[in-house]
């Protein structure tokens, strides 16, 4: 993050690319490659995201953006006829601006606990489906959507995983799980949910470019190969196939491949979640309340209306919630920019 | 292009962006900026090409790829009952995987010439829809898509455009004009037809940054601003939102930006027309037959299919169309990173 | 209904036609006329129903069931980027099978009191998409949908419809009734809300014969005509445009020609409502109590569990909702063909 | 047909239902059944096709009118990425107004002969796909549709179906006849293909009753069971799935019941190509010319265009074709109420 008398945590999309992405973008530029993926790069991008994932048959395909990503995959795994489930505060659900139902799918919502659904209300909205008399006349859910982290920031436990994938295998559903910024949960010190576990619980999950250090782009990890048939035709129907292809493989394989510090998606995570756990302890400190206890990179101070216009002058942040009492939620986000300086800045500006 | 022992002209795709373009991404890099497209980027951009095409009250939006924005345009222009008249070569009606259908519309074909529809057909398809009895169970026309250049490679002229636009006014069609290889066809010495005739003319038109010296992108122009309502929500609903817009701005900021050696997208389109035009001449002085009269940065020779094999060994080409009698036609297209020597190798290859 | 030792009334569409309108099939069977609803009964029946509603300037169009109906209206009035509006026990929101989503539009669910929704609802819900600045990422409602009378029964005053429409006039929204039962409604008492009301209020509204009369069918009132250019075409796209379109002109000939005992849709209104009242006074007379507080032709008597099964060999009902505590909830509806013994016999059942 | 002063065959739905399905009508409507096609007259109906299919594993369902069934059946069967194939003159093709489109299919049209496609045809339209090095870009066949007679009123050998099944199984490519006018083309004495073979060749067809004795509706045999997974939820969410489903169970059980004089869709076949052979011998006779040698009930005399004006104050007519040279085609259709008288007018009419 550049100096700047004003500090701009108000989302993790701020600035374009990690220096090293865009660094192997710019080495990269002059080869001439295949289009529509089918180079070199997706294919080591390809597999060193199996090898992370521990999952050798895996299909990975990458796709340009979050919305995209989702309304691609429930097009592709769902039946016409088949609904999604999700937690109501869930990304599919609210802001997506009907991506989900322009491919005919209806959006099942559960309410959501701290972002979050569960075991449970997977297996009773199941449950419901089954033993309803006139179910032919309803939406028949066909799949689990989840995001790890949440919108909220929080994160799924493992147990809680195992349990809503078991729901799912026990009623023929599909599970997705959502991970625009799963390298924000990854390094969460929280988190017991590894790649493999995603892999090994998921029928497809993405790992998300966009929000933790690519200039665009998530890597869906589709852990039974070959499940989506005819993936290339099916995503340029759905305007969602990149003629040079190779600019998410060159990014990808620049965020998964090996160095002497370790793999840059990891790094890129720590690095936000130092920021944002250094920002947590510090507004704790000056005693302002957090909304939600979110572990990740997001977070949520709780300010009085009256101070949202002065603090805009010194912090960039998100209006997240008015809570109707005089007070709001705002939301602040680290990422791979965000630097020590830039929580004191923000924590002085909330002071 | 790298020096290369085989050289590769089989598409106008396969390096990254022109240096200057990619020199700005760096640049611009650590900006904060918001996203969605609502940045000074995007805005500077869209300013440029308002005033490339004399046209201060277009709406200029931005997409991710040709397919994408295809699909894009035509839904929101058409009701959901329309379709779109095209040539059977057209992008749309061959090369799309179905996306069109996938936004519910019908693309009408009619028999091309050298990749091109004329204003009699259109006007033949008009009248018929209007004077058939059983219309109101047809597709009804609403749109006249044609791509500048064609698939083909081939012009349309000033002449022919006012053609065929005045034969959708006359009808109520909207004209739209995919322009993937726009710059290719603006830079061609025979070429008639500039911005400023397509916003006059055209009720939306792109101008192709993917092939044409950009990572990916391409810049759509609404003559009549406000033409497509709720913009952001439309393309959001698609899946055709970028997050960090301003990559897109970033980079049509550099293509028009004027400069001492003037504005890229010419520059980009003439070096590819240089070498085009060295390609074909050296290819007829080598006894060598044209399949398509191409004025423009595809070449399409012929070959005998016995050539195909070992010439696969010394350039990179594009398989166009068997011919059948033992003959095929290849494409070889040339771009912002062709230079003399890539033409010379290829030619010797040819010879 | 003809004598039968169990009675049945576990819907509003157990029998065929009502004998009436069945005899003016029959009548007009040989008559030989054009296709797809050009023909004089489809005409006449437009007439009579623009007069029974007090609007002549209305358009009146006939399509063969509800969902059929609900799904082509909502397409027809909706931009595709835009949602509907409806209680969360709407037909459209539980049991159309996604029929809705089919078209791409979103069901934006409010909670329902008695089965309705109200103006305060219909504003937060209008205030909440113009106030959200990320409003351009959720779906916009263009509608507002809702059941006269409900899918409980219960019924909209004339001032709740009076402020449901003028919230959605301030905020530019198409109001549209699904009237399945609407001659249960009309006949009721209660009622103070008439056709041309709803032809005064609603963009769009149906008059329900499939459950009234009819053997199957709807009327489709949508009072500014012309609202929906090519109707004809667009219900063939839907799947939704009847050959023989005469049937459907026949039978609301029928329906709303007057005789000597009045407008044969209002008789029937007046059967079902008689048998309907006696049947909650003796119900409740009996110590039974009802559900909901419906003035409609649904009743929903409460029943222990253990009373299900051997009741269902004396009485045909729907189980409706499962209370949770050892109670349900069943449904009874009576129709054109329910007789005062019906009634008898089914107090008997449930004393 | 009533006694009329000018006959009337434009069209072979211009009546109502055929008396022995009205009568069948009138007998059933007072009877209580359940609704959606659960109730015993849709039962003895699909058990009745089943058994003159021969075929006792089909699933029979009912759907209310033509471009419904073709739309429904088309999604059902195709995957949403695929295309099906049709003679361009096919009804799919040209009179659906978009409703293969809506549901995001697209129709790869091959040029037809006599209204009919041919083996070699599907041969090199799937070949052409598998052999396409784009073929991910292009939309991928993956159903034949053809009408059985034909729009053109021609029909298929057993010879030239198996032909076209054969290179079907050789591509995995569902096929599905559309019957509209099946039984005019059981009737005909040159026809070789009875249901059996339909059942045995064929992934679905429809035995249309709309135009062949039934107030409307039409019965889809899928004679593999199962092959629709929830075909009553895909049925409501396309609006194809009718309240009172007996309605259609009652008119097939109708046509299908064996009785004195045989059963009753044989014998409105038979009628109809008794008037119809009569017609042509009667223009043969007196020197009109046949445009297409049709065997069914649809004739197709040529006449001038001066002819037109005058003749359709005595004969009701379609107009097919203008030819360009000051000679029309039109079109004339028997059906169940034709009868000699009616031939005789208009051989008269057109002498």
């Amino acid at each position: 993050m550049v100096a700047n008398a004003r500090v701009d945590l108000s989302s993790d999309y701020l600035e374009g690319a990690h220096p090293e992405v865009l660094q192997h973008l710019v080495c990269t530029n002059e080869e001439q490659t295949s289009g529509y993926g089918t180079d070199a790069h997706c294919e080591r991008a390809q597999e060193l995201i199996r090898r992370a994932c521990d999952c050798p048959e895996a299909d990975v395909t990458f796709l340009m953006g979050g919305t995209q990503t989702n309304a691609f995959i429930i097009d592709a795994f769902l039946a016409p006829y088949q609904g999604v489930i999700a937690a109501d505060t869930g990304h599919i659900a609210t802001h997506e601006a009907g991506a989900i139902e322009f491919g005919g799918h209806k959006v099942l919502t559960v309410p959501a606990h701290a972002g979050k659904l569960n075991a449970e209300q997977v297996e009773a909205c199941a449950n419901g489906w089954e033993q309803d008399g006139t179910r032919e006349h309803t939406v028949m859910p066909g799949m689990v959507y989840l995001s790890q982290p949440t919108e909220y920031g929080t994160l799924y436990s493992l147990a809680e995983l195992e349990a809503i994938a078991k729901a799912c295998d026990a009623h023929g559903l599909k599970l997705y799980v959502d991970g625009a910024r799963l390298a924000y949960g990854l390094a969460c010190s929280t988190n017991d949910v590894g790649l493999a576990d995603l892999a090994r619980l998921t029928d497809a999950f993405y790992i998300g470019g966009t929000k933790c250090g690519a200039l665009f782009g998530e890597a869906v990890v589709i852990p039974q190969g070959g499940a989506i048939p005819h993936l290339v035709a099916q995503k340029k129907q759905h305007g969602a196939l990149l003629a040079k292809g190779r600019l998410l493989g060159v990014q990808f394989e620049s965020l998964f491949e090996g160095g002497d510090e370790g793999v840059l998606y990891r790094r890129i995570g720590e690095n936000a979640l130092r920021a944002a756990d250094a920002l947590r302890e510090g507004l704790v400190a000056r005693g302002r309340q957090l909304h939600v206890p979110s572990p990740t990179n997001q977070v949520f101070p709780i300010a009085d209306e009256s101070e949202l216009a002065p603090l805009a002058e010194r912090l960039g942040y998100s209006l997240w919630e008015r809570l109707g009492d005089g007070r709001a939620v705002i939301r602040l986000a680290t990422g791979w920019a965000t630097c020590s300086a830039d929580v004191e800045a923000a924590l002085e500006a909330l002071a």
